[in-house]
This record gives C-alpha cells, sequence and structure tokens, in this order.
C-alpha cells in the first residue's frame, strides 16, 4: 500500500477545470470515461510520478455531487495501489479499520476499489486499488 | 510542474496520527521539523512514488490550525515541484492565476515555497516548490 495510484479531485465541469490541468500546470489528459456506478465523468491526468483523477458528477446521485454541494469543488481522495484488494481489506479490518465497502466494487478503468472510513483515518479518504492487469501499458 | 512532490495533510497531531500511516499503511517516516513560520510541526512519510506530508498545528495563528478547526482533519494541499519558482509564479500570473504569494516563502526542508489561489485552482490548494540542491539525497 506504499504506491499512491492516484490523487481524486472533485470539479464541477471537466470542460472547465481541463485548460487549467492541460495548459496552466502542463500535464496530460490520458483519459476521459464515465463511471456510470458512482455517477461520475473522469478525466485521467498524468504527472510525472503520480495521476490526477478529476471528477465530474454526471447526476445529483453520487458521493461527488454531494462532496461539491457541502464542500464546493476540491480534493477528494487518495489512492493507494495494492496488488490483492480482498487481502488488504482483511489486513485493514484486523487493524481496526472501519472499510466504508468491505467487498470491492469496480471503479474507473475496470480496477477493483474499495473506500477506507475517514474516521480511520484521520480525515482522509482514502481508496485501495486493485489494478486489472493489462497487456497494453498498465502492468506496473 | 508535472511532478507531484508531496500530499499535504493536517492533523490534530503527529503522534497519535503516525501509527495508521506508519504501522497499518507502512510508510516510512524520514523526518520531523518545525516549520516556524507556518506554525506547524512537519512529518515526512515516504512512500513508493511520492511523500506524504503530515501538518500538526503548534498554535492557533496558522493557516492549518484555522483549516482544522473550519473542516477538521484532511487533505490541505498539493505540492508540484519546479525547478525555478520566481519563473513558475511569472508563468501562472501571466496565465491569469492569482498567487496567495507572490514572493517565495521559506517551507519545510528549506525549500522556497508559493501558493496558488484555490479560486484559480477549481477548489485545490496548490503548492509549488523548489528544493535546495542537496548532496545528501534531495537532489531529484
Amino acid at each position: 500500500m506504499k504506491n499512491v495510484d492516484h490523487i481524486g479531485i472533485a470539479v464541477r465541469s471537466l470542460e472547465e477545470s481541463l485548460p487549467f490541468y492541460e495548459n496552466v500546470l502542463g500535464f496530460t489528459c490520458s483519459a476521459i470515461e464515465n463511471v456510470d456506478s458512482e455517477h461520475v465523468k473522469v478525466a485521467f491526468l498524468d504527472a510525472i510520478n503520480v495521476r490526477i483523477e478529476l471528477l465530474e458528477p454526471t447526476n445529483s446521485n453520487g458521493a461527488i455531487a454531494k462532496f461539491i454541494e457541502k464542500r464546493g469543488e476540491g480534493i477528494h481522495h487518495i489512492a493507494l495501489k495494492v496488488d490483492s484488494i480482498e487481502n488488504r481489506i482483511s489486513d485493514l479490518k484486523n487493524n481496526g479499520i472501519q472499510m466504508l465497502n468491505e467487498v470491492p466494487k469496480e471503479g474507473a478503468g475496470g480496477a477493483l476499489i474499495a473506500f477506507l472510513h475517514p474516521k480511520s483515518a484521520h480525515g482522509v479518504l482514502y481508496e485501495i486499488c486493485e489494478k486489472k492487469p493489462l497487456k497494453e501499458n498498465d502492468s506496473d
């Protein structure tokens, strides 16, 4: 769990925020996809050592819409890459960590993801994510 | 500006939060230092690809104390590594970005730092930081 996969940032609109990330900060947008189960449209921006995941709510039902309604746009979560998410969830629970998801769910890019309860993580919403091994470029 | 140097996280107490980061997540604490100008005590935790900077307020006057008072513990900022902070501040201002610091100030580890106004960055507090070239292990 020592590899930060991405930093998730809630934005009102990808269209309005991407020019800042691409033209001002100089990041490259590598993919945009809908994650219907999470009620978001996601843009991945590649920094050199970590990815930024911009999350735009696609309706008012999801966690990102509620986050923005409550706090405005901003940093939403930190995702840590894991090899075996089922084992990690067990380990975390054995360490007394409360999980928001005790069973992994599917996230962007087909990854299996689960969130730790921020109350167990000093206020930070940590995601753990297990990537599908892909033949293209996602085997790191 | 494409290299994420660290993710800054506001905590009430390093003593109370470090066991989660070290024993549960498995990060290594590489340094703890006081940054008097920012009214914080800082712990650096090394993930594989990026550092986590835990920030504990040392009094009620600084930005971190006010952040925790308003929002509770949580993710505070994302720091991007730059080569020449003065040039980057000029570039950002030329791009219409409002800076919280138009003149760099000294941060943890003797780095020169400046913050972008979150209103110019879709709600995210971005720091840019220029590291002093050190002989030991900080030349990346």
